[in-house]
């Protein structure tokens, strides 16, 4: 575990019988990197922390809650997230700012900002230090996910410990679902903010559940120094690659976590002339309703990731198109015979790639996925969540 | 019914036990306009009939299969659909050529070219007209589809009839689903084509079931005049409009078929400064997996449409949007009260309307999709489709 952070966790009654508050803070005013949702409404706890984070070179840690998004909930949302955010200030006793974040329905004010404050004083109380603590802020921070997710490694003398919730409402091009990483390392800004964004674009933004993007989904990376360890210019790369292990493995959870998900699916869309070709075809692929639930049945339909390379309209050759379901090639061209039986036993395991090979360059793209089950439907159909 | 066109079935074995194979003959040779699906691995009947389209200012009639798709089948596909053309205009005993259209698994040769051979001059013999006539041929043409869909409409002299069949895979942006559409007024190619378009546009072009754009879509439209009604430049609106209120009921079939589709939904974004914000703020609504689960269960989850809107980061002011599930307004700049148990009737409908208002202008756009249920998983996940 990083030095000099404590984490604990609070009961606002906003999950039923769970703690759904949860609390970061570091000894000493942290460094930081943060990324938010680029939806166009985000919510209240995100436009906070953005003026937070622009304002201020270091923070005191973070609230954050679960149950409610506080989004699309206005000026009195606003005032709500600010009230958060000086509760947990006041009884953390650190002199830097926190930034908030939350998490759950949209659109509907907290009920008791009572129970908030006395569940955010009760975390900051009980804060400590320790691998139980920081999962039980994974666990305080849990939507619809079924496990709670944290990871930590250390190396040179620090370490990067995260957590991260999501299940379903993943996708890329934003900063997906709330993931928190913390280091004792000491690192400036402008170091953070590169490492975040290359381990991000390495991880979070190649996964996708169901291509939504939410209105709350935030990355926030806090370094306090505390190791004694500092990354200069020369030691970043070494640091960006310990954080992008971090985010990959939080990332796999989340994906492995996703709702109704029985396998994760790597696309690999390579030999593309342009970059941005392989990135779109890997996505159409990736998030194809048929693909997805043909890979849940087990079934070896590559004509639909066929269609849906197509779908895209990138002009590619037919002829010179591959595909493969891990180790076999079912089109090269033309239809290659297979057996079905083999493939359909690859295809029931819980890690499947597909290589689509547009035989036409040498750009690729990888993106993971999940299948989309029956479960996925009943989660979502039901109320409110 | 239109005069001048015969309606044949025939059986390939390529369903189980049920016409596969049919054909719409004219009895002189039709003007035409074609709508090809856009995705970059066109199935070979769509390139040959494309080729046929541009070559020839008449046609003599269509041939079309269902359970094979005759998609990424390369050089013998095409040599294939050829052949297919070849036995209709051989049997049909007409000068002009024929359009072919197949739908069903990608990437699988056609087993028996004898069995398709003979099918073909079946229906070409056993051709007819009349109602019963053409809804056989809806029903040769079903893959997935539970229902047959067929219409007629007269006005002015003239008869515009018509088939399609799609139930998943259906999309904007391309020819989506087999469509096929006769008529005996008279009108030359580039009103036919200009008619097709217009109509198309206002209909099947904003209709989506799940995002997919297939191989093999294509909308035939057939006109051989045989009324003696003919379509001038003057008339050419009124018969667009007639030919609109066809493919409009045809298309509202197709998403009442949708695979495991239990409701309707019309997603209305209105009051934006550019119409291709509200093009792309209306689909990314319907098309989302949050919004058409949520509904599936009449969940009034109002957020879910915030938030599917705001991911695509189109600038919109959250305080002038109003969003509403029919008569019931649930946000307008906040959160307004609602009776749950009101809209919760309202949603358990089978047609709903969504309607997001950004407050900001005066362009809109409407589309039309239907709910995500767990039956289409079902369809899908299974063998071969």
């Amino acid at each position: 575990m990083p030095e000099g952070f404590r984490f604990g966790t609070g009961y606002a009654g906003l999950k039923k019988n769970h703690p759904d508050v949860a609390v970061v803070i570091s000894e000493t005013p942290a460094n930081h990197a943060c990324i938010f949702t680029k939806n166009s409404f985000p919510a209240a706890p995100i436009r906070l922390s953005r003026a937070t984070a622009l304002e201020h070179e270091t923070v005191g840690g973070i609230v954050v809650n679960a149950g409610n998004a506080n989004a699309a909930t206005g000026r009195q949302g606003l005032e709500d997230a600010a009230f958060m955010k000086q509760v947990a200030e006041r009884h953390s006793a650190g002199s830097a700012p926190f930034l908030v974040a939350s998490t759950g329905v949209i659109g509907v004010p907290f009920q008791s900002l009572e129970k908030l404050s006395v569940a955010i004083e009760e975390a900051c109380a009980t804060a400590t230090t320790g691998t139980e603590a920081l999962l039980d802020v994974a666990r305080a921070i849990m939507t619809t996910d079924t496990v709670p997710k944290a990871v930590s490694k250390r190396d040179r003398g620090y370490v990067i410990a995260g957590v991260t919730k999501g299940a379903g409402m993943i996708a890329p091009s934003m900063a997906t679902t709330l993931t928190f990483i913390v280091t004792d390392a000491r690192a400036n800004n402008s170091v953070l903010r590169w490492a975040l964004m290359k381990a991000y674009r390495a991880t979070y933004e190649r996964i996708s559940v169901d291509a939504e993007t939410s209105t709350n989904d935030c990355a926030f990376l806090l370094a306090n120094g505390k190791s004694g360890a500092t990354i200069t210019g020369a030691d970043a790369p070494h640091f960006a690659s310990l954080l992008t292990a971090v985010l990959e493995e939080l990332s796999r959870k989340l994906l492995k976590d996703a709702e109704g998900a029985t396998k994760l699916i790597r696309v690999v869309a390579a030999g593309f002339p342009r970059d941005d070709w392989a990135r779109t075809v890997a996505r159409s692929i990736g998030d194809s309703l048929l693909v997805k639930t043909a890979l849940h049945g087990a079934d070896a339909n590559w004509g639909r990731v066929l269609s849906a390379a197509g779908k895209t309209q990138i002009p590619l050759e037919e002829g010179r198109v591959s595909i493969s379901f891990g180790p076999y090639t079912l089109f090269a061209g033309e239809p290659r015979p297979f057996s079905e039986e083999d493939v359909r036993a690859y295809l029931e395991g819980d890690e499947i790639t597909i290589f689509f090979d547009a035989g036409s360059g040498s750009h690729s793209y990888e993106y993971l996925t999940c299948d989309l089950s029956k479960e996925y439907v009943e989660i979502n159909a039901s109320y409110r969540s």
